[in-house]
């Protein structure tokens, strides 16, 4: 099986040599939430140091029925025993993914591991377009006519995922689409998993969210975990909840019986730390209202920028994501820079200015796209105490090292919107 | 993909079950260190609570560095950057397969889910017969005949896995099964996968255990965690050692690629910890020390309770697992309980007396085996207290709790070969 490594953390390795090196870097290119553990975190993992068994697979039942308290407060009412966790929501993607089996419809463009996971576990992605603001969700009508075409043509398609709100474009779909989504998924008989890891990272409360488990509960699987709101990606714990129906419970044992044989059960501390989590604390609720806050005003800065340089950018609603489009550059770039397509253009930020971003030939577009994806959230400072500031402040793009980064992005554009390379000149100059 | 949940896991929440019942139970089915967690590993995953990174896929420099030093000192010289970590060795061992591809040699009897995991990968596994008292290691003349064999009918065999020591058998294979093996080998260029996580629980340090990472670097992978030795299997924490050679470059680079996709890194607190550890600071070492004393002296007494009633036992050397094959009550299982098959006598042993091991069948062997892998490490005790009470113990089979566990396995035993059930009846009465 050859599959190089994850490209995200591919890019987040290169930025790390630069800076070993002394070279200026924009860490805009790995969804690390870029922000500490919070105290009481670190208090409950501490209090779970005495947790050395393995524990039922599915998790233990004191974290299977936080979970399912967390989902019922967002009006998915849920039964423990339907709950399955796993170290991270990335490996449940893949044990689901394993254990539906067959074909898995995914939107183009959609976070870079879905597609990867799919090769993994023997079987294809099939790539379906989003429209415009409606990001993580296959346009559902181009869902359906793929889907029967890829039938006919005798592959097997058994699920569909979605990404709600979705990575790379840090948009939210809309209620309607996601009902549409819903009834195509039924008329196809699709299981869809809906991974809604930034849920809770929608930056104003008033946004329209409604997961497909409403619409279609019969056959939706809900996946989320704590590494972006709670910033623990570090810690890999997820959650899945399964369907309460004849679908969801032969997946759930399913899925039990192939997790485990791959990893047997999250780490059980890490376990405890998140029964904690899911039970939702008014400390922990208040810190994540200040995350989403700065998350916000971030991303939007950063759009900004790029508004201001002449990227397209759909205005993101949620997590700390936006996904600029360059085709306003493209005679200029080929002109003067010789890029004609994404991955070259981000080889060249990479490269010439250390911007570390992802091209949407990552996430299943088409090398052409001159669109990538930009993740705001490693700017809001290197160390813990820059961090908590970023959270404190009226203001974070005031704060200097975050201004600087602002700064040093609008620079880069202007430069290779110019096309002189002067930005990645006066970076060595300011080296020697 | 359908994959019934590992049985040894099955076993254990079947007696947890009987446990909550109020049912009398021989907890023999799960190989769960049972010994707490030491207070200088707890301390250093509170120390590790402000990590919250992803960090490299391979887990940190630090741990990497340590696993090199500990395998070092067991003369093994390592590269750091040859070190692989991940949640638990079993996922390291799937990720290994995956990236190696083909069909895999295991020994027969060996560990559950060589097999399993070699299946969900799209393989097949090839089983071997091990010779007496070289548990874990497929017969290196059989391995021959049996990959030449196979890929005369066209299979594509690529691997074989050892298990150092042994988990069914407890034994631990001599150094001249281990060079005839790599021999074979090199012979036949097969990747071996070494599996050493119960090396450092030979009971006897003078026994001889010679990695085949010695006698063929070029080409051996080991895995190593510290779920055996420091009995930290709830914390999910794995190394693998590849060779410094092309195969092992190539393998290192595949291996990131599919991990990054399935689990993305390990735990970063637990990594943490886990760099404590493999630094091997004395406190640890010696509480290895006496885990080991206590695994030798249990499963020493384990065995003569069974060789006491007639059952044929390869001494155990390592670990906290025994093999005791039960072919001589082969008629009076037949006659008196209409037991003819391995499983069919454990299921016995589970229903009737709460007794939980597992069949030769779930290693890779006939139904029609009368062996059974009999874990003794859960009879240490269920409480904190009790268990560190067994491990300070001179003889810790006098401690009244021990005691009891060995005495009702003599009263099953006799009971099931006297063929009357009065042990299950005793038991009932007791309840009452």
């Amino acid at each position: 099986m050859s599959v190089t490594v994850s490209a995200t953390l591919a890019v987040n390795e290169a930025l790390a040599e630069k800076e070993r090196q002394g070279l200026p870097v924009l860490p805009l290119g790995f969804g690390e939430a870029g922000l500490p553990v919070h105290p009481e975190m670190r208090d409950a993992l501490a209090m779970g140091g005495d947790r050395n068994e393995y524990g039922p697979v599915a998790g233990t039942r004191e974290l299977r029925t936080a979970a399912a308290g967390y989902w019922e407060r967002r009006g998915l009412p849920t039964d423990p025993d339907l709950v399955v966790s796993g170290p991270g929501s990335k490996p449940l993607l893949y044990g689901l993914l394993l254990s539906i089996g067959g074909d898995v419809a995914v939107a183009a463009p959609s976070w870079v591991s879905y597609a990867a996971q799919a090769r993994l576990a023997g079987n294809q992605p099939l790539l379906i377009p989003t429209a415009p603001a409606q990001g993580g969700v296959p346009q559902p009508d181009l869902l359906a006519t793929s889907v029967n075409a890829a039938r006919a043509e005798g592959r097997d398609v058994r699920s569909v995922i979605v990404t709600l709100p979705d990575n790379p474009t840090g948009t939210v779909a809309s209620p309607g689409t996601m009902r549409r989504l819903a009834e195509v998924a039924r008329e196809l008989d699709l299981v869809i998993i809906s991974d809604e890891i930034y849920r809770d990272l929608v930056h104003d409360p008033a946004t329209p969210l409604t997961s497909p488990a409403e619409f279609a509960p019969e056959r939706t699987v809900v996946s989320t975990g704590l590494s972006k709101s709670l910033a623990l990606g570090g810690w890999r714990i997820g959650v899945a909840r399964l369907p309460d129906s004849d679908v969801g419970h032969q997946l759930r044992d399913s899925l039990l019986g192939v997790v485990s044989e791959i990893w047997s059960s999250p780490a059980a501390p890490i376990q405890q730390a998140a029964t904690y989590a899911f039970d939702e604390p008014s400390e922990l609720v208040d810190h994540i209202a200040r995350s989403r806050r700065l998350h916000g005003i971030v991303s939007g800065a950063v759009t900004d920028r790029f508004v201001a340089a002449g990227a397209m950018v759909v205005p993101p609603q949620a997590a700390f994501y936006l996904y600029p489009d360059f085709e306003s550059w493209r005679g200029r770039l080929a002109t003067d820079r010789g890029v004609t397509t994404g991955p070259e253009l981000t080889a060249l930020l990479l490269e010439e200015y250390g911007m570390g971003v992802l091209p949407a030939a990552e996430f299943g577009e088409g090398e052409e796209a001159l669109r990538m994806r930009v993740a705001t959230s490693l700017l809001y400072g290197e160390t813990e105490a820059q961090r908590y500031a970023a959270l404190a402040a009226d203001d974070p793009t005031a704060l200097p090292w975050i201004r600087a980064h602002l700064d040093r992005l609008s620079e880069v554009l202007t430069d290779i919107t110019t096309g002189v390379g002067r930005a990645s000149l006066l970076s060595r100059a300011r080296l020697n």
